[in-house]
């Protein structure tokens, strides 16, 4: 079993390192990316939406070159288990996503992801067991064609400095910075 | 010079191997992020905000413990050159975002992050060296809070089948998934 260019043990230790624990999500999202990477449709460069924000992103930046920072990887808050590679041209991708009809074979992990059990009564070891054995069976697969206004590469432009704030800012943005614009994260 | 636990050469390893090359932004981004890391406010867990989704958010996740997977990196899209990291539970923080008054003095540096020079009359060489050199002395620190509403941890709920693509999302969505209620990425 190998996701990416890792041993399974190998992704193990890097989802430890790099996500801070040991997921369940991220043992499915191996399955999933590794799955899509098999599949993935003609051409020579990829990229990657992922329909959650919750763990999956991290199992696509560990084993794709697609990272938030590269812009490579989109995330999209839709909440569903799923990630798609598509050629950055056309827009051609194959969707991986966690099929629930076929989860219903594996009680302990259909629990889990159902949340039909409080924590304290899940069974961690049993539950890491079955999304392994279970692996890509669970997984169904899909064409699809990403929507070109995502596909598309914006470019950011001018910078120019925000009278404001004083820092620099896409000049796209307006005649101020979006955070002096109301869009900041702090209180003020 | 040390980023997070790695030397300056590690760093610049591991970012050719996470981003995919070697983006000025990333290396800038490495001074950025030991200089939160540096002075952190009071308290035993935080959270990092990325004022940017272009490079920075890579150089959080490669040297502190908070991804976009584990929830612990929010990236804002506000077009800032700037992380914060924060106490969880108050939100009290530090930020610290490249100062454009900082930067006149080095001004391969500055063409670079203004864009005042086409890509192929810039010098990478001059350009990667003054960032290097620059360091920490082009930053400036802020003490700052996150609202309330970044800081809480936004629960999942119960997740349900949804009626029309029959995967899994979180009943919070309405009667149907989002994507199905006309946000999904794809072409139908």
């Amino acid at each position: 079993m190998k996701f990416g260019s890792y041993s399974y043990d190998e992704y193990i230790h890097l989802v430890k390192s790099f996500h801070g624990n040991l997921a369940p999500g991220l043992i499915i999202g191996g399955f999933i990316v590794e799955t899509a990477l098999k599949n993935l449709p003609e051409g020579e460069f990829f990229d990657a939406v992922c329909e959650t924000s919750v763990c999956l992103p991290d199992a696509v930046q560990l084993l794709t070159p697609c990272t938030i920072g590269n812009g490579w990887l989109k995330v999209f808050d839709l909440g569903r288990f799923a990630v798609t590679l598509y050629e950055k041209e056309s827009g051609k991708g194959i969707r991986v996503y966690l099929d629930t009809e076929k989860l219903k074979s594996w009680p302990e992990f259909h629990a889990w992801f159902f949340k039909l059990k409080p924590k304290r009564e899940q069974d961690l070891e049993t539950l890491l067991n079955q999304i392994k054995e279970a692996g890509a069976s669970v997984l169904s697969m899909q064409e699809v064609r990403v929507k070109p206004e995502i596909t598309v590469k914006r470019r950011l432009g001018s910078t120019a400095v925000c009278p404001q704030c004083g820092e620099a800012y896409p000049l796209r943005d307006g005649a101020s910075c979006l955070a002096c614009q109301g869009k900041s994260p702090y209180v003020s």
